[in-house]
């Protein structure tokens, strides 16, 4: 039998995915913008953050009206919650992608000569996998997609490590200008912070479809 | 006449305030170890993050409970939704806490001899007090205290610019290495970042009480 509480879950679901398409198209457009001397696809970029804006504030009043409406118990309660907490993590990883990609293009305006680091095109590569990973964990409510997106934060992170050490080497030797450094730390902390974010994503995702909390490595089971 | 509900959303709140509790004062801690010297303090802030890390897990649950056998309407819904967003940013506050006070530790330890910057101590006191006004007005569903605490965010922009400028200029003259200018960068960072969490909290206060979502500076009441 088809509830109609389904239906609504859909919808939601549905409007989440738009959000998460409109993330990845921004952050593509970063990529080629920084990697392929594209600066006029910021204005995509800002185009893509300002929807995923409207969708966070649409998709958390489907989530408030679904609750008052359906009074949703066990899964799908697990459902909306999680929705509540990805909707937040997506617009920031909207915030994110667009930050990368203004302080990605003042380094490259600043820097016009440097060759593209092999770490930050590594960056991109992953960061973006992870992301179409953590859309495809939740459009299919899987675990194992969700835990692919967990092992793959230690390899960012060491990227981030690469790309800052890289950043205070050009600084150190004045290849590159202190302020063109800080630049390029900005770009990598903020890819850091997008993968994180996507992290989450996929914490939620086993949350809501096994009911278990696995942040601070707990593994709590919710009684609901 | 007193309904069950309103005993379980006293108690959610009450977790919500002893964790806010622990942000305040790992923040007090992070002050005192950077400010005056009192590195053994870190691990005040470690205790404070780890409690504050279990009862995020704690609140989360209480509201999954609330929301499954209680099927709250209007503004008790609107708070429990406030509430799991709110327990995110106090769970980040306290990991940029504990950020700030590890930068800082680091920071302060390669540099023995410089003077603490005054934005420095300036940006303490302004976030302390934004944290401190964000919990009073989650305690008293204040919309006033919410926007006075809205109000703050410039002060708190400009002082992590004029930080940022120190550290560029320092990093600039060799005073201090490219690694601790970074060290300081990072400081600064993460101090606004906990003010742009209290900001999201009056926010939510604000959401909670009034049923307006005012983020992206749209103003769209809720339906419910």
């Amino acid at each position: 039998m088809l509830r109609h509480i389904d239906a609504e879950i859909q919808n939601v679901k549905d409007a989440v995915l738009k959000m998460g398409g409109f993330v990845e198209k921004a952050l593509q457009a970063t990529r080629e913008a920084l990697l392929f001397g594209k600066p006029e696809l910021i204005d995509e970029v800002r185009a893509q953050e300002k929807e995923i804006n409207a969708l966070q504030m649409k998709v958390d009043e489907m989530c408030v009206q679904l609750l008052a409406k359906q009074s949703p118990v066990a899964k799908d309660l697990r459902f909306v919650i999680s929705v509540t907490k990805i909707n937040t993590d997506l617009e920031r990883m909207g915030d994110q992608t667009l930050n990368t990609v203004r302080y990605g293009l003042e380094f490259f305006g600043a820097e016009e000569n440097v060759e593209i680091p092999e770490d930050l095109k590594k960056m991109f590569d992953v960061v973006i996998a992870m992301v179409r990973l953590g859309l495809d964990a939740f459009a299919k409510n899987d675990n194992k997609i969700s835990r692919e997106v967990l092992s793959q934060d230690d390899e960012v992170d060491q990227l981030k490590k690469s790309l800052f050490d890289l950043a205070k080497k050009k600084m150190d030797t004045r290849e590159w200008s202190i302020d063109s450094g800080l630049k390029f730390v900005m770009i990598a902390k903020n890819l850091e912070r997008l993968a994180d974010h996507v992290t989450n994503v996929a914490e939620d995702v086993i949350f809501s479809t096994t009911g278990e909390d696995i942040r601070h490595g707990q593994g709590q089971p919710s009684a609901v």
